[in-house]
This record gives structure tokens, C-alpha cells and sequence, in this order.
């Protein structure tokens, strides 16, 4: 493994105390860390605010909520749960409460996850005005009969929701997405990961050589967020976008997922699943299972070429959406493989053509040191790959359609690729994939 | 379990004791029957008589068969057989014998089913003129040596053959269509069940508000009967026919089977399917195990949407063309079954169309009270169907498709449907399916 | 079996003998042989030669190879191995040596086969000029240091490429093509038993009566002379070929093997694919396993509709490319199953269009004697596969379809073809399979 993993897994830990929520400073926190992280580029992400009350699409932008402190106290003064020790324990978007309950009453408020008694639960009211608190089902099941202070210090207020996008410029106009979300508190997998690994991405991207396709990141809270980018860009990329990926619980090492497009057969699709093809362990979700912002980017209208990617994805993990998902469940390891898979999928996504071979029957690959010059049973197995992928360049097939045919893995198509241009073997037919 | 299955069994008792064949009275009694059964409706079926010597198609319409009775008696002057004891007793379309044999002579004139021993089978020489009788096996091998006498009192004369339609008129002129068929004597599978649900379904569609199709009920004897409806009405079938079934075998509760139409891809096949796969023990036959009118209604150059439906299909039970397809084997579970398909059947083509939602991204189901508010693991299920249909209503989908795509019933479907309509938030297409 | 299986047993044997290469003397006297095997006809193969030097597509004709003696003495004087008892003892295209060594320098000029270690291995040099010399393993590892003496007594030098051809003109002027190759020395399987089997299969197109199609047998060293021969006859076939078969390994008795075209689309392959489906033990492989001359018939820009047939195929036994495989592994069964197959293929393309009912609706087989007249449970199972036929028969399927959907093989479809024909229930749209 290289250290990237390790970055990454750096990364995530540092941002992952921060308090997000679907608006408020939260957000702001972590787009500021990320231009930190990517410092090095001297790319910042573009930040953009949307007051609240705007309409996007069907949709209103909500208040901005900001919270300052939120507790239970019990008659002694000793807090019950407090928003200082795990930012889950009060409900997202909570309105403000300074009241003494009796513990039945306290009850009625509070939100547990009884199918797992140890976690806190994560829990939200966006889209009505209510407050709560979250704790252990244990902890629930051990308060005794007495009063209880419920306090939280929060503000629902007219404000803007944030959200960021950074594009970087490759030779063509057409573009290549990757996006995640920003609006989850302090869980690693279901929320760190995704930005860590786009900010990852940035990096490698702004550092290769001669880009082929424009590269956009976005980063928003989800699926509002991710509609009032839409409710602005929709219409450019319809028109520029190839392909997207929505980044989403990518630090795990258990598993990798793909969630397909409304009908698996986008060019995202393909090269993803084609990528993940020579991987352990893969998991394929029809869009049934979709869950993410890929939800957006292929509703009926949209019809953008989105996939989700995850390792272990969101809701099939016994951690997920509770106060396991924390810096335990992720790992460097996990990190690197996700920022493997996606660098993979970038470098495919480059080189990937209608290829076409140059030659009538098969070309002599003797005579330029392609080939053995010796013939024996078993003797060239070495050049099968070459050879298969002469036989289906025959400039129909995308360089996906031939690694899923001819079952080589495209990062060893691609060395094939150059050897046979030096030797103007083949040549690219120069599709524009948005045609 | 409703009232309808009973009543469908009643009437089904009814009309198996007629000796129905190709021609002759028994098709004009069951036909007067069922017009009494429909008299709540007003309707009348319309009754046709085609003569003897006319051409249908490649076809020509038989002697028209009348059968007074028929016997075998033995020395001593009891009678072994007797059509009146059991119609099936008598080859259907046997011409007139009054003779006096040997055992050996007799034998000859006798059909039985060996590998069933006990049971009298179905026997018919439509198109060769010949004289039998049927019993069983068991019966056949105890008989003695002597003289036997063969006594047949019937008839084949120039006369017609019945057939019956009724159309019921919907918003549109395209047509679903129903049929089954009228010319086995006492068997009460494969004949009277046919009919009597087919009466029972002109009472329901008659029944319907605001039909969008306009529904074509034909009731002829099988095959030849079929070719002669064809042979007047194909021209206008082939311009107005959306779907239809040919009811067969649908009394028995053993089992649920389709006839796939000869390429399986007519909406028929694809709505009926969709239906049964709802259903437990469904057994799909492809064209190949044709044996009903379909044959007629999907022969190349006719080319109709037809498919057939039963519970057991003809030729697959044990009891099917013997004495054993009797009362016994009919039950009002059974035909209840065999309501309930065709019901919902009827309902699902009568929705079906291209929906297509009228907002770009997800709607907020939220804001208008179709969605919890409160977003925690595990709770959103219940809207899970809503927002899959939404998912799919891009206008490229039909209900049938997008129930296929997402796993939910029909049924459970247009309850949906319905509330997103109300919403203002799906909109139809307004397809012509014979386009 | 017939006698013809033993007819073509007994002419590869007197073939096997030759020492074929790419080039020379054994190419010719090979093809002299078949000449006189197929003079019954009056047909002769027109023979072409082609100078060294020429380039054909990417390829230029090599040397011609002369080889006269070739074998190690050891100080006794005595031949450790000696190309007139095995051609094979010798690389293919060795050039001279005569020359004394110590047995290490020797066992650098020893090709074996290591894992198969009682065979002599089949190897070849043509691309880089080389000498050497093949035996079995136990031999290599049998030999005591001591001085040995390489000889060959071998030319390359510039002379020409061999090929035949000879056409068979039927009605139409599109063509059916078999090859094979002709390059290999003394192997049975893999080089006798494809132009022994192409030759009997002259013998059986020309006695043939209203051939429709006009044959072409073409017999070329594999690989160059493939290339040769489509360098100059490629748009021709591009323009005139319906479907082709490349023989090879088609003499022993374990398997059939078809090697798909490309995309595996072609008539060639689902009428191949079609006929292999009813006999036992068939191995389909992709176009990935490709290995002889459909490599160049389907190559980009060539793409001809051409599939390979074997028995067991080459490179999957394991006597391939060895000593053992020689006369042993072939029988006359062997034979016997390759042309039955071939022969089956011809018939069924011969008679292959795209047939049309001529009535409507059903027809009455009964009044035409081709159905049974009394109509019983189990008794019309004998005319299923006409009735199958006829409601195929819709002019949108060829024979090889209708068999694959009806089950029945095209060879038991072809009475059923002609009994139709003569009762006038069927047409032909007289298909040109080029357009």
C-alpha cells in the first residue's frame, strides 16, 4: 500500500468532530479544511450560499440551523448525554428546549435504536420543526424514575445552505463528475470518507498530464444539496457530462459496491463495473437500492450517467447511521483500495476509444519483436492479450467492451494500447461519448 | 373468499350435463344458459349460425350432429354402456349403427385409455365419418364372449354451426377480448369452466364505470369455430385488439398457468404474466404447448395479441379428456382464482399507460404529507413503492414494466397511482396501444 | 457407418507419411494426392504458387525450405534420432548445421516437451532462421556426455507459397466455403484428417443434384497461406460468401468442437451451432480459443462469416502438436462423425430460407392425409413437429431458427419441408443470405 491511503485516513479523522447538518457552519468547517488539504494544488473549491426560502425545483431551501449546546441534566446536575461528547445525541435540526421533565416525558423525546441496544442512533427532523435527543437504547433502559433537564441551545434562522465545486480543465469540454455529500455529523464512513477521498481525487487529477476530460467535483449537503445544484447546472451536463461518480462510504475495507444507473447502462456503469470486475469482493445494486445523491443525477428529466460507488454501502452495514461509524470501522487500507478503484476508473476513463486495428488479417507481430519467434506448444500465452485485443479492435468496440470480452483488466490493456500505436498497429476513432 | 366462486361452480353444475359437440343443440342449450345467467346485465350474447359447406379459410363447416341416443347391450338385454348414463360413452360424431356382433367385431369399435384404466375417455372423428364407443379399460376386459348389440341413433345432416359474441362498448374502440370455447360434452375442466367464468366476467365489465376498452366476449366451438370467427372478424381484430385470453381449464385449484403468445412479447403476455407472478404455483408454457384457440389467434398472418389461460392446463392433469373431469375437480376456490386473475387483469390494463412524473429530481413527498418526516434507519420503507414507481414513470415504462421493475403488484400500484395524480405529480401519456 | 469413414481413414494414412511445411515439396505432393483421390469427379485443384518475397497484407512470403536429411550421430557412429524415421525429429525450416559438440552445446539445439516426456514435440521456426532438432524428454535426459554430430542437409532458399482452390458452381453464385490447412508434417489429427475429410467432402458436393449454392474448397498453409489466399480473394468472398468452415482435427472420436466467428453471429455459426446440438459431447468455443484460419477470415476488415469445426479441438488434447498424433488417435468412426456433420450442414443450408404458410389460420393437415383423423388424449404427437414447423413458418424465421424454437433437428424438418411444399401449404421468400 502507499502512503495515500494513509493520507486519507489522516484527513478523515480530522474532520470528522465537526457538527455538520444539512446547512450552517458545519459545512463551512469542512469545505475549509478541504481547500487546506488540497493546498498544495493551488485549487480552491468554489463556495457557493443559497439563502433560505429559495426554491430548486420541488424543493425550498430550509433554515440554517446552528447548534451551540444540548444536554440532559438529571436532578444531581450530572449530564445524562451532552452534545460535547458525540454531536449524534441531539437530533439534526432540533429546535431550541430549556425545560425539567419527568422521565416520562423525557421519554417521548428521546430516539433509540432498539435492535441495537449499545449505539447512539442518527436522527433528523429537516422538514419538520421538532427537538430530541439520541442515546444508547441501554442508556434509555437505565434512567430512573425523577426529573430531567432537557436543554439544547440551537437556532433554526434564515440563512443559506452551502455547498462547493471545483472543475478542473482537461483538452475536451466534456466532462467527468465525482461528488459526495456534506451534512452528516460525526460518523467516518457515511460521511468523512467521501469527502476525503474527492479531496484525494483533486489531487491526483490536478496532477496528471495532458487530461483528456474536464474534471468537476461536488461536494453538497445531500439530496437538497445535490438538487439545487442540479436546479443551476442541470442543463450543462446534459450536455458535457460522460460520466459521474457519487462517492459514499468509501473507507471501509469489507466490500465494494457499485448502486447501477436507472438502467445499468450508462458509460459510468460500464467502466466502473468493468474496473470492479478484477476486484474481490463486489457487490452490484440495481437502482432500487439507490440511497445517495445518484438518486438526483438519474431522475426521470436529469438523466445524467451517475453511479454510486461505495466499499460497504450505506445501509447494508450494521454500523451505519449510529455512533459506530466512527474512526474504527475505516482504515488506511480501505481508503487506498477505494482510491484505487477511482484513479483506476479516471486512468480507463482516458485512454478508453473506439480502437481500430490497421491492418488486413492479422499483422506479422514477429517482425517488430511482438512476438515469439519460436513456435511451440504453449509457447505463447504471453501475447494472448495483444492479440485478443486485435482481434476485437475492429473499431466498434470501446476499450471496456474489449477488456469485458477478451477478460483482461483495462490497466493491462493500456500498455498493450501504447506498444501497438508505436508500432501503428491500431488507431483511436476519437468518439466524443456524448454523441 | 367471495360468493362469486360459488356461484360460478352453480352454474358450471348447470350446463355439464348438456352434450355439447362441434354442433349441433348442446352448443344452442349452453348458449341460451349462459344468456339466462347474464340477465341481470340486460346484455344478450349474439347467436350466429354458419351452414354446413361453407368455406372458413382453409377449413369447411361440417355436418351439423344430432344424437338421440346410443347404447350397447348384450344378449340378455342389459345395457353395458349407456349415453344416457354418460355422454362421453357415445365417439363424438358418430354416424348411426344398429347391429348385432361378436365380442371379437365389437372390440374393434371400442376406445379406451389403457395407462387409465378406470376412467371413460374423450374420443372425437370429426373429419372421417365413423361410428364407437368409449368406456374403460377395466370394463372393456370384462367383457364376455357373446353377441353384443351396437346401437347408435344419430345424424349428421346439413345444418350450421353456433357461435356467440357480445361486445361490451368502453371510452375507446380498441377492444380486450375474451374467449373460450363450447363443444365437449360432460367434462367440467376443459368445458364448462371456460364458459361459465367468461359469463361471470361480462357481469363484472358490465358492471365497471367508465371502461376505457371496449371488451369482446366470443364463445364458439373450439378450433374450427375459432377459424370461422377469425375468417369474419381478423380484419377488424388485427386494427382494434389490445389483448386477449382464451379461458381453458380454469375451474380446478391446483395451479396457475399461461400460454405465452408465439414470440411472448404481446402485452397480453406481459400483463397476465405480470398478474400470476403475484400468484403461488404458476407455471409458464411457451407456445409450443399450445392446444386452445390461441393457435388460431397467433397463426402467422392472423398475429393477434392472444394468449391462453388456465389454472391446470389442458393436457397436463391427469383427469383432462376422461370421464374424471367431473364436478369433483372443479371447486368455487378454484374458479374464485381464476376471478380474482382476470379481474385484476382487466383493472391493470384498464390503468396501464406511460406515466411520467412532472417535476424534474425526486419530489418532496414531505411537504405533501406523503412522507415521514422524521428520517431515521429503517423508517422510510413504507414509501419505498411511491418513490420506486416515481423512480421509473420517465415516460419510457408502462405499469406493467415498471411494476416488473420494482417488485410491486399491480394492485398495489394503482392505489399509488392515484395519490400522485391527486398530487398533480405524475401525468399520463395517453398511449394507444395498438399503435 | 458407411464405408466412407474408412475411405477417408485410409487416405490420411498414405498423407501422413509427407513432411509438409509452409512451404515446399510436401505441400505439393499432398495436394498431387488429393487430386488423385478425387479424380472420380474429373475435378482438379488449381494449384498457385507464390514467389518469395511477395507481401501479402502485413506479411511477406517467406524462403522456401528444402530438407533432405537431417540427424544427431553420436561417436559410434550411431543415430540417436533420424528425420526418416520421424519428420518431426527436425525443427521446421531448420537451417543447415554439420558440425560436432559435446552434449551440453548440444542440448542447446533440443527442443522437448517436458511435461509430456515420451512424445517428440511439433516446432517450428519460420520467422528467424535457426536450426534444432526435437526428441522426447526420456531420450534428452538418456543421452551421455561424449561428442555428438548435428546434421542437416536442408535449403532455404527463394522458390514460392503453395495453395489450392476449386469451386463448385451450383445455381447461384453464392458461395459455400470449407478449408484447411496443409503445413504440417506427419500429425494425423491435427493436419491429415482436414484435407481428407475437405477431399471426400469434393466427392459428395459434386454428385449433388440442383446444387444452389456454388462450393469453394480451398487448402493453403495455415495462417500466411489463409492471408495469401484472402489478400487476393477477399472481396470476392466479402461479396459472395454465405457461410465457411475451417477443417481441422476433425479425425478422432472423443468430441465435436465448433469455434465461433467473432461475435458468433453469422449463418455459419447458428447453422453449425444448430446441427452439433443434436449429437453428443459438443465443446462450443468462443472466438477467444480461435486458432487457425477463422483467425484470418475474421479478422477487422476481413470479416467473413467463417467458424471452425473439429473434433476434439487443437491445443485441448493433449497429443496435440506431438508424435502422438499419429495414426492411433483417428478412426473411420471418426471420420464418419465429421463428414455425417458436414454433410448434415450442407443439406440443411442448401434447403435453408425463410419459409411462409400460405393460409390463414391454422391449415386442415386431415383432408390432405397429413393428420390423424380420430382425435384422442397422446395420439397427434407424431405431427407436433409439422404443427410446430407451420407456426413458425411465418417468414420471419430460417430453418435453422425454427428447428432451434421447435426443438426438431433441421434434417428431420426437411421431409416435413417437402411434404408442405407438395400440398402447397408452404413458400420460400427466397432469401439471398448476402443482403
Amino acid at each position: 500500500m502507499s502512503k495515500t491511503g494513509q493520507d486519507i485516513y489522516s484527513f478523515t479523522a480530522s474532520i470528522f468532530p465537526i457538527c455538520r447538518s444539512l446547512t450552517g457552519n458545519g459545512v463551512r468547517e469542512t469545505l475549509a479544511m478541504i481547500n487546506e488539504y488540497i493546498s498544495e494544488t493551488g485549487l480552491n473549491l468554489n463556495i457557493y450560499e443559497i439563502p433560505t426560502g429559495t426554491q430548486v425545483f420541488d424543493w425550498t431551501i430550509p433554515k440554517e440551523w446552528e447548534i451551540r449546546a444540548g444536554y440532559i441534566e438529571d436532578e444531581n446536575g450530572d449530564k445524562i448525554i451532552d452534545f460535547l461528547d458525540n454531536n449524534l445525541h441531539i437530533l439534526g435540526y432540533s429546535t431550541p428546549i430549556d425545560r425539567w421533565v419527568d422521565l416520562e416525558e423525557l421519554k417521548k423525546n428521546i430516539y433509540t435504536q432498539p435492535e441495537q441496544p449499545d449505539v447512539i442512533p442518527y436522527v433528523t427532523s429537516y422538514y419538520r420543526e421538532r427537538y430530541g435527543f439520541c442515546m444508547s437504547e441501554i442508556q434509555k433502559n437505565s434512567l430512573r424514575p425523577g426529573k430531567y433537564h432537557m436543554y439544547i441551545d440551537s437556532e433554526l434562522r434564515d440563512g443559506s445552505l452551502t455547498y462547493a465545486d471545483l472543475v478542473i480543465q482537461g483538452k475536451s469540454d466534456q466532462e467527468i463528475m465525482i461528488t459526495s455529500y456534506i451534512c452528516h455529523p460525526s460518523m467516518a464512513n457515511n460521511e468523512c470518507s467521501g469527502p476525503a477521498v474527492l479531496a484525494e481525487l483533486i489531487k491526483y487529477v490536478n496532477a496528471m498530464e495532458n487530461r483528456r476530460y474536464t474534471y468537476r467535483f461536488v461536494l453538497n449537503p445531500e439530496t437538497i444539496g445535490a438538487i439545487t445544484y442540479l436546479s443551476k447546472k442541470y442543463q450543462h451536463l446534459k450536455e458535457k457530462l460522460v460520466a459521474g461518480v457519487v462517492l459514499s462510504c468509501v473507507g471501509d475495507d469489507r466490500a465494494y459496491s457499485i448502486i447501477e444507473s436507472r438502467y445499468a447502462d450508462t458509460i459510468a456503469d460500464k467502466g466502473l463495473k468493468n474496473i470492479l470486475s478484477h476486484h474481490g469482493n463486489v457487490y452490484n445494486y440495481s437502482y432500487l437500492s439507490r440511497g445517495s445523491d445518484e438518486r438526483q443525477y438519474n431522475a426521470p428529466g436529469i438523466d445524467l450517467p451517475v453511479v454510486g460507488f461505495c466499499r460497504s454501502k450505506y445501509g447494508e452495514y450494521n454500523e451505519y447511521h449510529t455512533s459506530a461509524d466512527n474512526m474504527d470501522l475505516v482504515s488506511p487500507e480501505g481508503f487506498q483500495g477505494s482510491y484505487d478503484v477511482m484513479t483506476e476508473w479516471i486512468r480507463a476513463m482516458e485512454i478508453n476509444d473506439y480502437y481500430k486495428v490497421t491492418v488486413l488479417c492479422e499483422p506479422q507481430l514477429g517482425k517488430r519483436g511482438l512476438y515469439p519467434t519460436i513456435s511451440q506448444k504453449g509457447s505463447y500465452n504471453e501475447v494472448k492479450a495483444m492479440t485478443d485485443f486485435i482481434a476485437y479492435a475492429d473499431g466498434k468496440n470501446d476499450v471496456f467492451d474489449i477488456s469485458n470480452i477478451i477478460g483482461i483488466p483495462v490497466k493491462d490493456i493500456i500498455p498493450i494500447i501504447e506498444k501497438l500505436f508505436e508500432a501503428g498497429l491500431v488507431e483511436k476513432r476519437l468518439v466524443n461519448f456524448k454523441d
